[in-house]
């Protein structure tokens, strides 16, 4: 009887079909009894009998598929694979899969509603309305700011759907390359990532966590950007330097942040002590359809696996030339 | 010289032409020296020597205009009347002007943000993460849920605009009366103040505080809701029966609410007790630009009449006909 490992967490809370899809299947399974992200030392004594891994963002690496003997395949429950250490896998013949389209419709709502929170301060009214301060905040509309878009691939994309409905901001976007098919369809202008940095009042992040963008946007970057501007980041934590982010806002300087993911996750370091950034907890893709969606798919994938059929989800390899030029 | 007294606060914050404008047209004026919404009583004892009120929100009744022995005008700074008791206005030759349009697309924008947080729990999330505590919502999209909007007047349109952007919300609407330019713009159902409540997953309301709906929601629409339904509320104090929202949501009902506008401003009442209530300090028309818009427009109609041209924000007889069915 094969055995699955469930590490991501929650897991089947709204919805049961990923375990009825194992069972039915006579598929053995575990989910993540620790009920918490799993560290590299967690992972690796967790991991040696089981021969699938349904996994969430904690790292699977070198030394955690050392210990897992009989690991023959990942299939992870959302889009990022900076956790995976691919290369890794393909040597150990470990097959991965993921589910790259699920959670951009959630990720990108989200990236919405921080824009209009922090532009309109009504994070720091509610907390001021919740000690019995009251103060009415000034704020701007999107339709009146710049906004700068970095990485435009199935999130970005969406967020510049969403903006559509709001008259006509000034959209600077940038990617790895121009791509035509966000040009037809969307009134933007692609601008260098050190362009976007200065003119935008917003800037949301929509990218990976590879080599390239590790530390991304250090002290200087966030210095070079408006007194008064915006950072959003439902991405990846490391992207933004945390240390830098936080000594940057306490002197004063950003209007405001959305830092949904952090270098170590559950998140609790300095940024919270700063009132005027907005924090939550790895939510992005936590709409119950689109978590919904990413479970199935990453189970429906597993069973695949598992049964000899023929898989839909492989990572292509573009993502392993990425962890090539070096994570 | 005529003498003007601005009663709304912030003033000429951002922007200081309504400054200028009185000045180069030697128009003395006087700034809400108390800088908070004053009560009818502090109004009553400042008004006596002004012709013309720049008003806020704060009560202008009859005690007030019984004591403004020179009062000609009042010139609202936005769009509710509620506040001005035009019968009695209109008894005393007392002109009054507003500016309907300005408002609106602040408004519009902000309650979109609204639905977003609440849809997410960002805000129950950031405060929890202020105080070093994990945890993942899960949250819905909106395009997986229905929306009601009760009054689709010149914000509840803005609303229906800027859902364009985000797929094919289920959308019901109502108002005084079915408007044919709402359902041959918007993909929309009309339906009952009553199917909205029972039906909604959010609740949004963009009306005006009369007679018909003060205490329009009390304690048994509350409770004909959803369990874990949204209620949105940056219209006016009143609409929603503060107490017994606070008893409902107590009890649990409820999966949040946004309320930007209370009884009493400021507000500082049993709502802060509740963590999933999201509150703002009467927010909703804050941005700079459409204050700005709105200061301007109210100075250059008190301007015109002082001056003796032709007005352009008279108040129309539907809204003396509001009152005088009974406020």
């Amino acid at each position: 009887m094969p055995k699955v490992l469930i590490t991501t967490i929650p897991f089947a809370d709204k919805n049961k079909l990923p375990l009825y899809l194992l069972e039915e299947n006579n598929i053995e399974y575990l989910i993540n009894p620790i009920n918490k992200k799993l560290t590299e030392g967690e992972l690796t004594d967790m991991v040696a009998d089981f021969d699938v891994i349904i996994a969430g963002t904690e790292p699977i690496t070198k030394k955690v598929m050392d210990s897992a003997f009989n690991l023959k395949m990942i299939s992870r429950v959302g889009i990022g694979l900076d956790s995976v250490d691919l290369i890794e896998a393909e040597k150990k013949r470990i097959t991965v899969s993921y589910t790259p389209d699920a959670p951009a419709p959630a990720v990108a709502e989200l990236t919405i509603g921080m824009m209009l929170t922090l532009l309109r301060s009504v994070h720091v009214s509610n907390s001021q309305m919740h000690s019995g301060e009251w103060h009415r905040f000034f704020g701007r509309r999107l339709s009146e700011v710049t906004i700068g878009i970095i990485g435009v691939g199935r999130i970005g994309r969406g967020v510049l759907e969403h903006l559509k409905g709001f008259g006509n901001p000034k959209i600077l976007v940038n990617d790895i390359s121009i791509k035509n098919d966000i040009s037809n369809k969307f009134n933007v202008e692609w601008s260098s990532k050190e362009e976007i940095y200065k003119q935008s009042d917003i800037v949301s992040l929509h990218l990976p966590l590879t080599g390239k963008t590790k530390d991304m946007i250090k002290k200087d970057h966030l210095l070079s950007m408006k007194t008064d501007a915006i950072i959003i980041n439902t991405s990846r934590g490391g992207i933004i330097n945390e240390s830098d982010l936080y000594e940057v806002m306490q002197s004063g300087h950003l209007s405001g942040a959305a830092i949904d993911v952090f270098n170590n996750e559950p998140y609790s370091g300095d940024l919270n002590k700063i009132e005027r950034c907005l924090l939550t907890a790895h939510m992005g893709s936590m709409s119950v359809d689109c978590r919904t969606r990413m479970e199935i798919e990453a189970t429906e994938e597993a069973v695949r696996f598992l049964t000899g059929k023929t898989l839909k989800g492989l990572v292509p390899e573009e993502e392993y030339a990425v962890q090539r030029e070096g994570l």
